[in-house]
């Protein structure tokens, strides 16, 4: 147990993000009062059912009375919404943050509604899984991920420093950003790989020659890492490809020429063009290891959990 | 123990698939002898290191000599010139088979040196790792994976009962299809994934906006579970390229055809056409569990491997 960091937290949105923030204030005991809202009467009850936090209000607007800290956790869509309707309520002096996947869109949404005197710091934790709702939280989410923080300019250093720590609390590093340069960094090592896994995974699915049961049958061959990234929440991934389209329109248009090139060696049969490339990407792979981002067990060590051994 | 299948099974090619093969011959002792040969004399040495057989010959022809079965376990473009070096020295009644990822090149570079009495049956295990080399291979690598067999139309029948039988015996599950339609179906589910992976990474690797130690920090969002694809043997992929490129050039198409309506989706904020696909390719991921095609542990349960945690 530390010491509590704030005397009330007030959590907007209790699915994977909010109730994985909720687990870890709770175990960390960072809070006296964690205060719960979500939009939907049945989630707000399993948070309830979970023993998440220590009061659960319908309404947005009441949850963030008197909160210290008040994070929103809703499909980045929905950020301008719940910022307007707890914004007459916001504790002079409280912090207000987000864990939205953009951020550029994010901030044009909220900080207009932002009341002087209330530190809005947006925010983005780079952790998660495929999976969503109050169930698919854990504690420990965050731990030895990046959080990443875009301030305004006319942030308040001390406002984010104590936001800050509560991240440190939760195991992450932290990091500053511009947020458009965010957006372009999250283009291309999140939301581009799930964009062409859906894609992929459609074009499978639409094929005459090959029959759905046979894509699923034989899966095992490659294809079903990407079904695993294409099973993530479809609102989520819409508000995503909706609010950070510059940026995502940008590397898919860079992926494409790409595509085009290597798609050109295959049917020139140049040989060598493609050895270069299968080669250099190897050491993207060892680098990201090597950071410790990702395990070196062969197939993600997924054999030992295997169904099927 | 089991009893033993072949009184001498020769394997050419001692990597990834040819050692795990070593492995369950040794352990379920399903053969006398097994002479392994390898290209080079270094991992010829380590397999012999490793005891994955009986006897180690430098030469693939001296090593079919004798040998009820021949397993050939090299990259596709090399499997003709195999079949040549090693077809004057096939027993009568002997039994030639490949483990190789593309079937119809295999067959039109190694049927025409098999002689009369010897029974030809092209083979590929959906099974394998990210790895390759003799030390990559395990025990148990096919257990309960698909063996797919291409069998010519004069396919001695009793030959591929008895070669069906070696690999249930590996743990397999085995089917047959038409090599044409082989090709198709791997197309999809293992090398259009592969190569969109190759791409993606190349993507990221190029870009002047996003730095390197950036996309190598941040790639836990997504990106890494492409690297690992990426990181595949660069002989095998070229090879699967250069020997599968219609079908491949077909399934690119049609990505690239289905990418381009979902560009176009994303640049006109077209959400309802969005949120049908990523709902779509859900089901997929959920068919692929149900049918024990994949652990359904978030993050393919690499959260308790984690080097971060
Ligand atoms: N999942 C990840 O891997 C990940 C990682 C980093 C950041 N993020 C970001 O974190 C945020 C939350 O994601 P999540 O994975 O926690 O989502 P989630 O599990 O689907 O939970 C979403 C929460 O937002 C609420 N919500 C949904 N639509 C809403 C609306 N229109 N208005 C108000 N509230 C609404 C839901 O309420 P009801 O259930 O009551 O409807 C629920 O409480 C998103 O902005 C996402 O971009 C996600
Ligand atoms: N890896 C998979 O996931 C997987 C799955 C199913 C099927 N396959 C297929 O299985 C075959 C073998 O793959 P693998 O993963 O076992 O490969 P690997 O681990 O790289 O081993 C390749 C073996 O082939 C030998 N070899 C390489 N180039 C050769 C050449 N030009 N002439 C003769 N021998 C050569 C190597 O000999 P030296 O080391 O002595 O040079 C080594 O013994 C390939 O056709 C592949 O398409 C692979």
């Amino acid at each position: 147990m530390t010491d509590p960091q704030f005397n009330r937290i007030a959590l907007i949105g209790i699915g994977l993000i909010g109730s994985s923030i909720a687990r870890d204030v709770k175990e960390l005991g960072l809070a006296n009062d964690v205060v719960i809202s979500s939009r939907s009467a049945e989630t707000l009850k399993r948070a309830e059912g979970l023993q998440l936090g220590t009061h659960y209000v319908s309404s947005a607007a009441e949850a963030v009375k008197d909160a210290d800290l008040v994070i929103v956790s809703v499909p980045v869509g929905s950020s301008g919404a719940v910022a307007e309707q707890i914004a007459p309520n916001l504790k002079p002096g409280a912090i207000l943050t987000d864990v939205g996947s953009t951020k550029a869109s994010v901030i044009a949404q909220m900080a207009p509604f932002v009341p002087d005197g209330v530190h809005f710091i947006p925010g983005h934790p780079l952790a998660g899984t495929e999976k969503s709702g109050p169930d698919a939280g854990f504690a420990g989410l965050f731990r030895d991920r990046w959080c990443i923080f875009t301030p305004l300019p006319d942030t308040d250093a001390e406002a984010l420093e104590k936001l800050k720590a509560f991240w440190i609390a939760l195991g992450s590093r932290v990091d500053d950003m511009d947020p458009q340069h965010h957006d372009k960094v999250l283009a291309i090592v999140s939301h581009l790989p799930h964009i062409i896994a859906y894609n992929i995974v459609g074009t499978a699915d639409d094929l005459e020659t090959v029959t759905e049961s046979e894509v699923i049958k034989y899966s095992a061959s490659g294809f079903r890492d990407f079904t695993r990234l294409a099973a993530s929440d479809p609102t989520m991934w819409r508000d995503i490809c909706l609010h950070n389209k510059d940026a995502i329109l940008e590397m898919l248009a860079r992926f494409s020429e790409d595509l085009a090139y290597l798609q050109r060696a295959i049917r020139w049969g140049e040989g060598d063009k493609l050895f270069e490339l299968f080669t250099r990407t190897r050491d993207v792979r060892r680098s990201i290891i090597q950071a410790g981002q990702d395990v070196d067990a062969p197939d993600f060590g997924r054999h030992a959990l295997d169904p099927k051994k």
